[in-house]
């Protein structure tokens, strides 16, 4: 018995009538407030829950998951729905549990460069909350989203590739299980061997094996030195191969960023700037005044050997906060390109080795599209998302999208990359799941189905049980 | 009904049969090779297999398991047999699997920073093998450990500080699962958010989850520039203020090992060096020529502060060499201060702003055992071993040695921090991993059990069923 198959009226009756004895004036059921809490950001269908929650203490999740087991309804946890692969719809109805009431700084331990905090906090708040003690948390997907939800996702972003992603700046977590009980997975200790890891087990799960009710995060000091770069590049191959250069000569860069051309204009127009419209990467120097210094003038070499130019760096917080926020606009920089149309987000990554072909190629491909298709990326990783320009009312757009959207994962995949760098699996990317990662999807099935047998547990997501 | 309950005579016999036409001459059944391949390291007793198998390919292991699998016989993973707690043992007899012939290293991407090696290979080939090119694997367990053994383990090391564990520094693994299947659990992207990370899961699960055939690794370039240091302290509650004080102002140390006055006596006198006998920093720094000199200038610095003298640093190799060889040596080094004895490790870490604290303490009630104690720490992460120097023929020492690491394991957990950083929970450990993560255990179990119904994999280690 599951809960995708066997959700019953009465069964959902009797969960409401309890929620609303535990919630009081914090359940809701108006359709409105049920639509905003599915999914929004793409053309994946709106699919809303029940009702929506707004627990304020890992006790009370606890006890809305223990009255959602004995009626067999599902449970999703919600964040700021900034997910890109359906990861908070409730395609068999339920129970959305949103954060945002759940968004303390319980603890910041500056001595050991961590703190403890509740789900609902969005990684900005934390990051002011944390600046005057010199601290940062480096994880940036771009969206301001919540921390347990980019711990459930396996988030990382723009820092990643000096700092790591959710996986290697959690310490532990809090969570509620299937069946209602509260569990902690790790200590403050900063590294352990104690038994399997279920720390990382729960980071990417997208709350399918259990609900992240606290996080403890690993921090890091607020760099010495800032500085920021550009360097604009004839084409987008020349760009990676002086990322991959870099990276290979083990440069500790914090940041770098692509630009293909197109993604350049829209930038120029929608943040008021003026870089040359060519392919570009935006870059940020961590460390000490020297160090900061020494990484820029590297990369500058580098950068000119691939045809680089007009390579610019600054260390003015402003000019560097200028360029950064246009990165972080760029989602929205792209929408006047095609007044009207809705992007889709692609997320393979591949080896750094094979992103200067598989960017190349895919660019050519997209040509074809016969609709916008900008390109940012995380190149530094290996990571990189087209954003596909689609009118919401051409069904033969979306189709050739989608296409386009296998065909590229597939390319990754051929190329030892990922189809989801790191958005998640979803409800979007499940069919390259098993292609990708073929029989190991059966031990995740099969570590589902033990840790939440009713499938109550976000059912529907990474995979169709 | 599990391998642990049910193996039989007649079960063995086949099984021994079948495997005996697979491997010809690479099966064993002497009883001192037996033994050879049971735990050797500690007190805790030798259990050796039924069997000893040489697989040569993954396929072979995949059939191993399948003819285990039928007649519910155990099957246990053999790296170098350097694990503390017990991890290779055969309490219920079973089949080890040695992977020293499965060494090789299978491709080498410099480009990419990765490589894919087969898990007999040890961390002292594989760094030979890397020279070349310029790269090395910085995960540094000490003992001279094959990769599939130390992935198993969560291994770590005098490195992890600046580097990470083997959780940071593997891309994806190949497994063999308790019925035979052969699983990729990961690609060589630098980054993913594919479902459940089943990499990490097998990572530290010992065997028990899964047998590792095959690991990518990532890997780092030899840095331009390495120096070393020590600086003596009048005590080691100084020596761990200094280095709480250098992790938090963020210097990208590489290796910070403590070693307390009566370790570096011992040092000196198996070593033939002449460093004062007081506790005891050795530090080694990486980077650029400049970084490295301005890693070691502000940290002679900050150990100024805290009564730290005779602080020396060399870009000399041979002196540095000498050094390290020193402290990998230094398991060797306490045996001439107690004749016969045999040590034991503890592996306790804490945070950081802990660690003064907790090994002034347990060096405090240390010194009522009776018998020399002498410590060395990766304090960079706040992780310090005893060795416990007791007689094998007695008793009331053991005893003695026993309610001292449960003690100091319950200290670790009241600081927040873990009985086992690095060694494992193998047999010796279990009594404290519930203590440590209390339900979370029940997850594990739910999880082996899910994967391994049968329990023949690695069976009565993490946990016994």
């Amino acid at each position: 018995m599951t809960a995708s198959d066997t959700i019953t009226a009465s069964g959902l009756d009797a969960a409401i009538a309890d929620l609303k004895n535990l919630y009081g004036d914090r359940i809701q059921t108006g359709r409105s407030i049920r639509e905003q809490h599915a999914h929004t950001t793409t053309p994946i269908p709106n699919q809303p829950p029940d009702a929506v929650v707004f627990p304020q203490t890992t006790e009370e999740v606890a006890e809305t998951v223990r009255i959602c087991a004995r009626n067999a309804i599902p449970v999703i946890p919600f964040g700021t729905g900034t997910s890109l692969e359906g990861q908070v719809n409730a395609p068999n109805g339920g129970i959305s549990l949103d954060f945002s009431r759940m968004n303390r700084v319980l603890s910041i331990n500056s001595e050991d460069l961590d703190c403890v905090v509740e789900p609902g906090i969005t990684r900005e708040d934390l990051n002011h909350a944390l600046r005057d003690q010199g601290l940062f948390f480096p994880v940036d997907p771009g969206a301001n989203a919540s921390i347990g939800g980019m711990a459930a996702t396996r988030a990382s972003g723009t820092n990643a590739v000096r700092y790591g992603t959710m996986k290697d700046n959690i310490l532990g977590l809090t969570a509620v299980l299937a069946d209602g009980r509260i569990v902690k997975t790790g200590t403050r200790a900063r590294k352990t061997s104690a038994g399997y890891d279920i720390t990382r087990l729960l980071i990417g799960a997208e709350g399918t094996l259990g609900i992240i009710t606290g996080i403890t995060l690993r921090l890091h000091g607020i760099p010495e030195k800032i500085s920021a770069a550009t360097c604009s590049f004839p084409d987008v191959h020349s760009a990676c191969r002086s990322v991959t250069t870099a990276i290979q000569m083990g440069l500790p860069i914090a940041r770098i960023e692509l630009l293909n051309a197109l993604q350049v204009q829209a930038c120029n127009a929608y943040s008021k700037l003026d870089l040359p419209p060519t392919p570009l990467l935006l870059l940020e120097f961590h460390g000490t005044e020297a160090s900061v210094a020494e990484q820029a003038e590297t990369f500058g070499e580098v950068a000119s050997e691939f045809g680089g130019s007009a390579f610019a760096w600054t260390s003015s917080t402003e000019e560097r906060n200028r360029l950064w926020k246009a990165r972080h606009d760029a989602y929205f920089s792209v929408l006047p390109l095609r007044p009207g149309a809705r992007p889709i987000a692609t997320d393979v990554c591949v080896p750094v080795s094979r992103l200067a072909d598989c960017v190349t190629e895919a660019e050519r491909e997209a040509d074809k599209l016969g609709f916008p298709a900008p390109i940012v990326g995380h190149v530094g990783d290996g990571n990189f998302h087209f954003s596909l320009l689609v009118m919401p009312d051409d069904p033969a757009e979306y189709a050739r999208a989608r296409d386009f959207i296998g065909w590229l994962n597939d390319l990754a995949i051929s190329m030892e990359g990922t189809c989801t760098g790191e958005h998640g699996i979803g409800q979007g990317k499940q069919p390259y799941l098993r292609r990708e990662l073929g029989d190991t999807v059966d031990m995740m099935i099969a570590i589902k189905k033990a840790l939440d047998p009713q499938n109550i547990l976000n059912p529907g997501k990474i995979f169709s049980l």
